[in-house]
């Protein structure tokens, strides 16, 4: 088979992308996000903020981690945040679905994707933490908008949810600085519990 | 207002685009594709595809392209491609909506994302004739997996479809092949009407 025909192949694979729900809802609403739109909103914040980063970074890369870093969900499915039985982590399942979902390329660009999948799971680079930083960003302004969103939904205290978004500071400390005057302000105003 | 802040009002504003309705129909589905996520996949497509374009280009420069290639689209509603009384050239609506929109942003980001969009709407550079492959591409691919979809639901003819995508070629001949073969095989399936 020819490498367009193999490229083709993953690209009418990856629009399963698109039913994939998140818990959080879009700004002001009460529709669930998918993937492919929660994808698409992290590669532009990062096209904007990449000049808030700590340390320089390779924009592209950063882009494309972002585009793909929830592709394996299309079989391993989403994973909430502050799910506390359920590791975020790299799980055995993902790997699996990592090896048959880039699988479907030409080799070349299987092995690219997948290492840049890998980098991002593991968050040391730079790229890998402000691609991070961008995918804890999005859903605390969503949740703001929509009066605590799952905090309020699933009843998650003021100190889980500043320990999950302060890696947000790995990436950016102006836009940490950002987030943690909006959680305060999500205290004052009543939508998230601080115990 | 810092940047910072004017970049988190464009970045909330944008997440309407996740309203936006599309004609078209996601892969092997009934659900319409929103432009968000249009515009996720088209960002892969390009990753995934730059090999096969005439000349090389820009990739972070295409990608950028398609990410905000319909953001004017929050105001103006997406325009279907056989639309026969409406044009698809850059109307006075799709203007404004450009100023109003980039218009959020720091000015110079706002000058930069609006001349990236010029461009691809002019598309005679070899990065606004690739982002206009992809495009063309997508769509074809959910038509033809969907028993024709919008060619068979609006009654369009092989001939129209055919003088429409043509234009793939002027981004790349390689995929324009695939695409045009994609074409004759519909003819041949019966979902596509050869007068």
């Amino acid at each position: 088979m020819n490498r367009l025909l193999q490229q083709i192949e993953f690209i009418k694979e990856i629009d399963k992308l698109k039913y994939i729900l998140r818990k959080t809802k879009l700004i002001n609403s009460d529709r669930q996000e998918n993937d492919a739109e929660h994808s698409w909103h992290l590669a532009l914040m990062t096209l904007i903020l990449s000049e808030h980063s700590n340390v320089p970074i390779n924009i592209i890369k950063t882009v494309k981690m972002v585009l793909i870093h929830d592709l394996v969900e299309i079989d391993a499915g989403d994973t909430f945040l502050y799910d506390s039985l359920k590791s975020h982590d790299n799980t055995e399942e993902e790997a699996k679905a990592a090896q048959r979902i880039f699988g479907i390329l030409p080799k070349d660009q299987a092995i690219e994707l997948t290492t840049l999948w890998l980098e991002f799971e593991k968050g040391d680079t730079p790229e890998a933490k402000f691609a991070r930083t961008m995918d804890r960003l999005e859903p605390l302004l969503q949740n703001f908008s929509n009066n605590g969103g799952t905090w309020a939904e699933y009843d998650i205290p003021y100190q889980k949810v500043f320990d999950k978004k302060k890696v947000i500071a790995n990436g950016s400390i102006g836009i940490w600085k950002y987030a943690e005057h909006l959680l305060e302000e999500a205290v004052a105003q009543g939508i998230l519990r601080k115990e």
